[in-house]
């Protein structure tokens, strides 16, 4: 009887819904949103609500972490149920929980797919998707530091792939670690490490408000990056691997990167 | 004066794109699409037409990649031009390489994104994003047999890291590789390299018709992967690496996976 449907947002701002996301929060009984597993900095909820139709209901991280979506699997036991998130659903761990408790209390789970800042930023980027290795989130220093970014780095640089880096956010305190932030705490981290990974001549790709109608995207050495503006967030940083002669004519071209990168592409 | 807008189609039908790439498509002078990078099972042109009151113009794989999409070069120097693409744009290298010719002839060149498989596929499968290793795509045995699939499995398994495997398309001859022949050729494949990596008792996901109303994920050993009815067209495989019991637990749930996979998880 009940139904659940997570739908993506997609990216940036209302419009980045796909049609048939929009359909499913005109067809709910019960819509919810939460904005905190993301930034979208264009999103008005009062524009998709005039789109729609339809009050939205916002959900905090504590309603959906520390109580575990009660309010929303109440309301999805009850009827058509839509809970709306930035990005693609199920990127974030939280929404696979939400997932899996819905079908525990036997409730049917659908999913409306989005535009995901995963997908963006590597083709934003013009480096090859299949050369990419893990993922990685970088933590705010202050709060959570950690080694694990290093280390994703220097474990897919020794196999020549790339590694996106995810930069945290904290919505509930309005806080976005930059990419100058971000590139401090892992020369921080190589002062230890010694790996020569995050050394002067280290090629970075910064990319920030994927989605939106001016993304900026550059490609610089570490040493020059830090004088690169990349005007507000959210912002992204990649570390490429083995450049293909392909990939470094798209960060030439596509993100201002120096020319005599094509002479270490292969 | 010229301009080239990349839009995304999202997964399945044309639902998929967003309340924004509909709106370029409406602003546009000149509107093209492609259909053969992706296939999207429900898609229907006509629909699209009829949402935006514009008639498209489709692109073949051979006047965007053979003759390096001058049609649509022409058309962008001219007018405000989309190119309408299957998933997010940028993830196929041809959309790239056609940005880049495009920023060389002095269009400017925009991105509308759209949901994209491979975050599609992670997120369906329930494991977590962050641990899968580079993605690669099995081709046709029988068109282009490879080893790099095996290798890249073998290597994402050595990290305990997941691997998401693409399966070739060939839309012009409407083939469509599936999870049991890219099996097959990866047991072929380890009848030589016997590295125990693809043996009976391998844990693989298949997912298949992302963003549909009705895509099926499963989850099981090798040895009973190949009685398990994946349905149409276009289908995914993931080869787990090493499990947390949170991932255990979503592939038990989600993707139906044998209880003792719980015993293996971490």
């Amino acid at each position: 009887l009940g139904q659940l449907i997570l739908v993506g947002l997609g990216l940036n701002d209302d419009a980045g819904i796909s049609l048939c996301g929009l359909q499913e929060v005109k067809n709910a009984d019960n819509v919810f949103i939460e904005l905190y597993t993301n930034l979208m900095p264009d999103f008005s909820a009062k524009r998709l609500e005039d789109a729609a139709r339809r009050e939205l209901t916002t959900v905090t991280r504590k309603q959906l972490e520390e109580e575990n979506g009660q309010i929303i699997l109440q309301a999805a036991r009850n009827g058509r149920t839509v809970l709306l998130v930035p990005g693609d659903p199920l990127i974030a761990t939280t929404h696979v929980n939400l997932r899996i408790e819905a079908k525990k209390h036997g409730i049917q789970t659908r999913v409306v797919h989005g535009a995901s800042i995963i997908s963006a930023a590597i083709g934003l980027s013009g480096l090859h998707n299949y050369k990419f290795g893990r993922t990685v989130t970088i933590p705010f220093p202050d709060q959570n530091p950690s080694e694990t970014p290093y280390t994703a780095i220097l474990q897919n640089k020794q196999q020549g792939l790339h590694t996106l880096c995810l930069l945290d956010i904290n919505a509930e305190q309005q806080r976005y670690l930059t990419v100058r932030d971000a590139l401090a705490a892992l020369q921080n981290t190589e002062t230890r490490r010694k790996q020569g990974i995050i050394v002067p001549d280290t090629l970075i790709v910064g990319v920030s408000r994927a989605g939106s109608d001016n993304p900026t995207v550059k490609a610089a050495m570490l040493k020059d990056a830090f004088n690169l503006d990349f005007g507000g967030p959210p912002q992204t940083l990649i570390f490429p691997g083995r450049l293909h002669f392909t990939e470094a004519d798209a960060l030439i071209t596509l993100a201002d990167a120096p020319k005599d990168l094509r002479k270490i592409a292969e």
